[in-house]
């Protein structure tokens, strides 16, 4: 086995959130987001053992950010150490793809720090396995930018298509459970009637006519088509503040609504008469409290500082 | 309602054959060859009413070219007659998509003798309409030519890639039963398990890629993941010979292998390594008399005549 050695000592990234499970795009769909970014600054040691990670936030159990460099070393045959300052500016638990940011970022900076040693595949791969549920769909938005289509999960890979299209989203207030994780993944597994799953392909095609043509109101009008497993999840409860105001919102104007990741944020592609006060009249009609973010498509992890 | 007149009074196009339901892309994903085509000859005239047919070989029952010039007759307020030759050079019951061709064929000669009257999407919808169990797949992979990716059924329409690819295709000798569509529409309509489901999201993906990318490798990948319409079909005991060939004739070379259409005729993306050397001795081994023709992807409609 090859063993690289890093090019620099230290490297800091800005890695930004992203909406998975894009409507009927599970596990396979999502978009990067510049609304919120982690920053990760990483900093190798290579006379010491482990992995330390700090934060400005409270990090519980075992973080992505240290899975996926655990994980990185082990692939390029690294036998230091190193220390993560993890700057978290995306908030945790509402849908918008914050553990899969921190576990993309850490990769990402890694590989910089080591002279690209991996694939964009790899680290695509890396990252998605740093998940506790293992995904791609989030970490391929953050790494790549735009629109990550996943099409392999042995390894884990995507391609993306980028679109300068903006969004809104609209993040409940109301408290997410902490049993959110599991009570999502049981509601899956479920057969999907045949009729549904028909549907779906011809809003993926819609979706994709979309990007492809740049075509937001193609784009919407798969999006709004509401995916099976998002019609399972909706039975847990979580997502009772997106049903309430799904028609609503797409009435006031908006070209696609959707739950972004595993919620319970919403996911709006704005049509031409939609700004804040229709979508904040909409939120008053239907009593639900929630902050309604601008968000345009980014363009994925920067590179913000690298040190010999 | 606006009437249309005709800027020609006889119009002859060729349409080619399509494969559609390709893979995971269940009524709607097809593809255009240029194995086999239609050719139709329409003369209008305005002093008759209604539609009269002739053709090379015995039409039975209803005709989706002639289903399709009267369904684009009554869109366009002509209140004239026409008189269509129709020399089918794509074998019927095969998967080839030969009545679709017919009827994608006549609304397209149709709309060039009345001067474009129609947007392509409008010819779509109704070449789609002319068939007995509407679907758009093989019409709008005649029509547009390339991989066609129907996005709506209401009204059809659909937008398409076009790749320089070869392909072929392995047509078994072997009679195909009168109650083939019959059997076919009885085996859908089983819910989908959730895995296979999200499986062929991946697949769908995979396929996508190759397109975007020119990479047949990747295109192949989500080709051969079987589509759940295709294995609760593979219970009408139809395709047996596909069940035989599929894994060997991957193991011999082929990038991707699926059924064609309605099949029994099976579509195979050739790699490096396979000829119709390979092809033909993987046949032998698994005792399959069958056919193979080289198809490479069609460019979709041609006009061949206008007369005024």
């Amino acid at each position: 086995m090859r063993v690289f050695k890093p090019s620099f000592r230290r490297v800091s990234v800005i890695s930004p959130m992203s909406s998975a499970n894009l409507s009927v795009g599970f596990d396979v769909l999502g978009v990067a987001l510049d609304a919120y970014h982690d920053e990760l600054d990483i900093e190798l040691d290579k006379n010491k053992k482990g992995i330390t990670i700090s934060s400005n936030v409270n990090l519980t159990g075992e973080n992505t950010a240290k899975r996926a460099a655990e994980l990185f070393f082990k692939k390029v045959g690294y036998a230091g150490g190193a220390t993560i300052k993890l700057v978290k500016g995306i908030p945790a638990g509402k849908g918008l793809g914050s553990s899969g940011a921190s576990a993309a970022g850490a990769v990402f900076a890694l590989n910089v720090a080591f002279g690209n040693a991996l694939s964009l595949s790899d680290v695509i791969d890396i990252a998605a396995k740093s998940e506790s549920s293992p995904h791609a769909d989030n970490v391929s938005a953050s790494i790549l930018g735009g629109f990550a289509f996943v099409h392999s999960k042995s390894p884990y890979n995507a391609f993306s298509i980028y679109r300068k299209w903006k969004f809104y989203l609209i993040i409940p207030r109301s408290e997410t459970p902490e049993s959110k994780t599991e009570l999502l993944r049981k509601a899956l597994g479920e057969p999907v009637p045949f009729e549904k799953y028909v549907e779906e392909k011809y809003a993926l095609n819609s979706m994709l006519r979309g990007l492809l043509y740049d075509e937001p109101e193609s784009f919407g009008k798969g999006m709004n088509v509401e995916s099976y497993h998002q019609l399972i999840r909706s039975r847990t409860g979580l997502y009772s503040d997106y049903l309430k105001l799904k028609g609503s919102l797409i009435e006031a104007g908006a070209l696609g609504v959707c739950i972004s990741g595993a919620g319970p944020s919403i996911l709006l592609l704005p049509g031409k008469e939609t700004s804040i006060k229709t979508i904040k009249s909409v939120l008053e009609e239907k009593e639900v409290e929630a902050d309604i973010i601008e968000a345009n498509v980014s363009e994925g992890i920067k590179t913000k500082n690298m040190e010999i």
